[in-house]
């Protein structure tokens, strides 16, 4: 018998919870919903599957909402069957026969759900579910809630009760440090009965001691309320994110109370590993580490403490992180999920239209990566949608342009934003190959993405590569031949360019510092892979050491969302015009998980779902190493050691490849090789 | 000042509340939400308002949900406002300067809105919301929430404790009557203790005795659920809609608990009144009130008991009854808002074409009745998006067919369904012509539903029309030539047959005992009305008679769901194969408001919203009348006395149509003539 779960309405699950976590983000005192458009689950569905009942066989349904169980017993030379009804929370008799038995669940508030236990019938993820509209879908369902007591509307996270580290009077008032960022319920215990003590939140410690500008404070009551509740002595805030809390005024705090941190995360598993002769690598591969955890649990958000939103491109991005740290599917499939909202679709995602191209690209990467057909199949049509979405605001060059109310961003950057945009197109063109990739998986018979792809790069070509300039200009139709670097990189990246295109772009773009420089880490991302593509090592590690060793050097115990090595405390913490507005626990910081895994390492799947893959370490950064990463079910560990590389697998398909040599890496049997001169 | 009201996204109030009440419906211990696609309001919005603002000025914001307050204050020479946020429940003092004010409100498990006090800057009809798509429209509001303790997601009904009118013990039990059905709270206040009785419901005195069967039953507890809950020594139920409980086994109640109804209701003006020398079209009269008042309250739904669901089929016929009763507006407005949902439409209306189309017609009846063209201008959208998602399953011929999972319903009939069905034509080419005409209101210049209208009728007549019946045909494409009634009451209803043609059609199917009788109340509506209007108004009587007067001659005290004279209890209470699945206090019962005011005393508004009207009393029914029916925000009092008919209304454009002549009534001026022989 397969583990009874509690199920859903395919994607509600997410959508509800998306939209939890995108009301979550706080500042001075107010909450500040996410600012687009903000679709509902579904309220009213019923969930049903069809038994072949040989002896009667008892269950009980559960639901969260209102709602009844229909048996549909079959009467002989009847169309109708018989119906019987019973209400929630009995026991139910079934009788023999082809049973189908519907569970109808309303809720008003919340997310309906139910749970059915029987030793024959009873829910998991092979029921269906309907919304009244078209024919069922499979029902939703996770790992996470398996027991009559839970309700999908709650997540129980696992928990961690932290003592600061250091405390400290400073300013007439008690510092305390918990290490690095967390995100906690502050637990404040009185020891006197209560005080309306105030507490300052701080990711640095500048910005806790700063009573008046800190981006959260709470002074506390004894009520209930948003921001958190007094019981039994005890004050426990909402969750928050924080390295630090300072209590103005309260020089003595240890007679007045005792504070806590209660630290709520998903237990996402230790599966990789970075250790090497290079210190400095190995300290950002923990930070790397850290930082993403942080900005992931239910869902893959932005930044710790801002905005706790999901962003579908710094989402798409940390899907690569993700796929060499944790490798957490679950984590992938319900951000993509609570992104992409229900079927119809009334906005791009975040408002974005390259975000939209992210997210069905993602899709693409999530299949490569996870080879899970089942839920590449119940999201196709959300796929397909958000394409054709797109693809109704193309011209007839097949160019893709913003509407009233789209967001036409790529980056923050000089770009020339006149008409259709160069980098969009080439995002439109990769969405495509997707498309086209995403049906094939899928047994989809259709030459119509790739042909649109094909009429897409050649009108690419011909209005946007200049020729004059050996590079992709921003736009054309402005006349002015503006080159920055986003659309050249794509198209590299994308393997979009002949040899002699790359050479130019290179040369002209990214060597070239006319062309102002990628600054931000968003688009970092990119352009060192692009690097890293195109062999150039040493541009690389320089940038992870000035940049990732930089934000170190500056104290960072989790990455920035933005690092300038010239700025100093207090500025190096402002950003959008405030002063404390800089995230200092950002996920795309984490970008040197995928850098020296994919790269590094050269660990990449050559089939979906690592069916196999290749490794081709990059020796020359190490004399020493042992770093293991995920593959799927299992893991690769490659170390080197006293002049030898060994790289060791724990499933078969693996080649190394590694000095002009190809090995078969076999199944739990290290692989040695001299390590190259 | 105008009065500060709480506001949200337009149509979201109804939404909201819609779903509450269409999960509303109860059964032997369980719940039905009701079995449609059910769509949601919106979670995340902004109201706006921009003032003028020449000396500071306090306001204060509550929200339901989480958000903030935004001052936009412009910046000279700045093309982006300063932005200063405020959180929610402070004293905010806005600066001077052309100011935007935003509210950002985002509630995951209910409705925003949000309640803005000031002396300037407060909430009220006139602010706009955003759901962040598109153009910011008027937001919702209404007149029964404008105080600050307020929650739209609650709604406060008027009260009134019943105790019952009867007392006895019967069957080792004791049975409480109240009178009539009253939708209440039951409230068993225990004398010593609790004990867990048990509440038997019913509409009849069967069905409340009947312990095994009634529909509505609970055991009491001491715990808190969907069904009620317990304090202080006493239980409250939910709402339920009953004239008799009775509690099995506690012959000696009295000394264990007191039993009363908490009647709650929306309290509608008593604005009709009728009274004549015909005492039991009076008792009819007093019966249909009490028996629409019952199925009104937030909205308009079907039936007090079952399915307390909001029907689009039965609330048109009931915008009628409440035209000649207490002619609420809101009322309509919210059944109307509630029905529809939102923008963009997934199922037709209860799954039905038939409804949708009521729908539609049913705008252009309100705009008739009420005049608001502020109201039809917003709910606009809503009706071009249903009539155009109508119009995309018409054929080549412009018929309307079903398509799957669409309901092609007109009545409860031996109708011929195959193909496409001439019923639906005739509501098709009525909706066509009440676009026009609501676009001709809206200054929208169009003729393309004019024209749609004139193709659709010439088919109509080509393929359903046959000559050699003299009848129109359910379906022209299974080659059956089967007449029904219903195509040929609307194409006379609607005034589309010549003269000749509707001489032929009550020969050959209204007065032919051939042509299956009407046998639902929901069409017998329309039957009655084809009488009145062709001024067969022996046959209307004979109807209102046999059928109304026959109920109460069974015990009616509101009228049913349906009434066969030939039936006796307890088969008369038996409906849907349950022996008490009948409603007995429907929504439909109360057509004789309608019948009586518009064709017997001949009431009509002439010109919306009665800026002119016309009466023309059938006086033959009476000898002594006092009549009061509203006509907009007044009343017109028809009196016959002594052989004297006198008419007198409380606003100008009247005409009284008698005898003959054309009597101007003057405002508050009796017009008296003699009453015709």
């Amino acid at each position: 018998m397969t583990q009874t779960q509690w199920i859903w309405y395919p994607g509600d699950f997410e959508i509800y919870q998306g939209m939890k976590q995108n009301f979550d983000r706080e500042e001075r005192g107010f909450f500040w919903p996410a600012y687009w458009y903000t679709p509902g689950w579904n309220h009213n569905v019923v969930f049903s599957k069809t038994y072949q009942i040989t002896a009667p066989t008892h269950f009980t349904v559960q639901g969260h909402g209102r709602g009844n169980v229909v048996i549909n017993l079959p009467v002989a030379g009847q169309t109708d069957p018989q119906q019987i009804k019973h209400p929630f929370n009995t026991d139910i008799v079934c009788p023999v026969g082809n049973v189908k038995i519907e569970v109808i669940v309303g809720n008003l508030s919340g997310l309906p759900s139910a749970f059915i236990q029987g030793d024959v019938i009873h829910s998991d993820a092979s029921w269906l579910a309907t919304n009244y509209l078209g024919d069922p879908l499979p029902v939703g369902a996770n790992k996470y809630f398996t027991r009559a007591d839970q309700n999908p509307m709650t997540f129980e996270y696992s928990h961690r009760l932290l003592q600061p580290l250091a405390i400290k009077v400073v300013n007439g008032g008690t510092l305390l440090d918990f290490g690095h960022d967390y995100t906690a319920v502050t637990q404040v215990a009185f020891k006197q009965g209560f005080k309306p003590l105030i507490i300052c939140y701080g990711e640095s410690e500048t910005e806790a001691l700063d009573v008046e500008m800190t981006y959260m404070k709470q002074t506390l009551d004894q009520g209930q309320s948003d921001f958190g509740s007094y019981q039994a002595d005890t004050y426990r805030t909402k969750l928050r994110a924080f390295r630090y809390l300072f209590v103005p005024g309260e020089p003595n705090l240890d007679q007045v109370a005792t504070i806590t941190a209660d630290y709520q995360y998903v237990d996402f598993p230790a599966i990789s590993h970075f250790k090497s002769s290079d210190q400095e690598l190995d300290e950002i591969w923990k930070i790397s580490d850290r930082t993403l955890r942080l900005c992931s649990g239910l869902f893959i958000i932005d930044g710790a403490k801002r905005d706790r939103w999901i962003w579908a491109g710094d989402a798409y991005q940390s899907y690569y992180m993700n796929q060499y740290d944790f490798f957490d599917k679950g984590l992938v499939e319900r951000t993509m999920l609570a992104l992409r909202g229900n079927l119809d679709i009334k906005q791009h995602l975040d408002t974005i239209i390259d975000y939209s191209m992210y997210w069905i690209i993602g899709v693409e990467q999530y299949y490569q990566t996870f080879a899970d057909k089942t839920f590449l199949k119940a999201i196709y049509p959300k796929v397909e949608s958000l394409m054709r979405y797109c693809m109704a605001q193309t011209n007839d060059l097949g160019f893709i342009y913003g509407r009233k109310g789209d967001w036409v961003y790529v980056d923050w950057a000089d770009i020339d934003y006149d008409g259709t945009v160069s980098a969009e197109q080439m995002l439109l063109a990769r969405s495509y190959q997707a498309m086209s990739h995403i049906q094939s998986i899928l047994g989809i018979e259709s030459t119509e993405f790739e042909s649109k792809f094909t009429d897409l790069k050649r009108n690419i070509w011909q209005y946007f590569w200049d020729a004059e300039k050996g590079a992709f200009i921003d736009s054309y139709e402005s006349g002015k031949h503006h080159v920055t670097r986003h659309a050249n990189i794509f198209a590299v990246l994308f393997d979009y360019t002949t040899t002699a295109e790359t050479k130019q772009i290179i040369n002209n773009v990214l060597l070239n510092d006319e062309i102002t420089a990628i600054n931000t880490p968003y688009f970092k991302f990119w352009e060192l892979e692009v690097f890293a593509k195109l062999g150039m090592f040493d541009n690389l590690k320089d940038q992870i050491k000035s940049y990732w060793g930089g934000m170190l050097q500056h104290g960072a115990t989790t990455f920035w969302e933005y690092f300038d090595p010239n700025e100093t405390k207090p500025a190096e913490y402002a950003m959008y015009g405030d002063k404390f507005g800089k995230s200092l626990c950002h996920a795309w910081g984490s970008s040197p998980l995928y850098l020296l895994g994919r790269y590094v390492m050269g660990l990449q799947p050559t089939k979906p779902g690592y069916a196999t893959f290749e490794v081709a370490p990059h020796t020359d950064w190490f004399t020493d190493l042992d770093c293991t990463l995920p593959i799927a079910d299992g893991t690769i560990n490659i170390t080197i050691s006293d002049g030898t590389l060994t790289v060791q697998a724990t499933q078969a398909g693996g080649t190394l490849n590694y000095a002009g040599q190809q090995l078969v890496l076999p199944a739990n049997q290290p692989v040695s090789v001299p390590v190259e001169a």
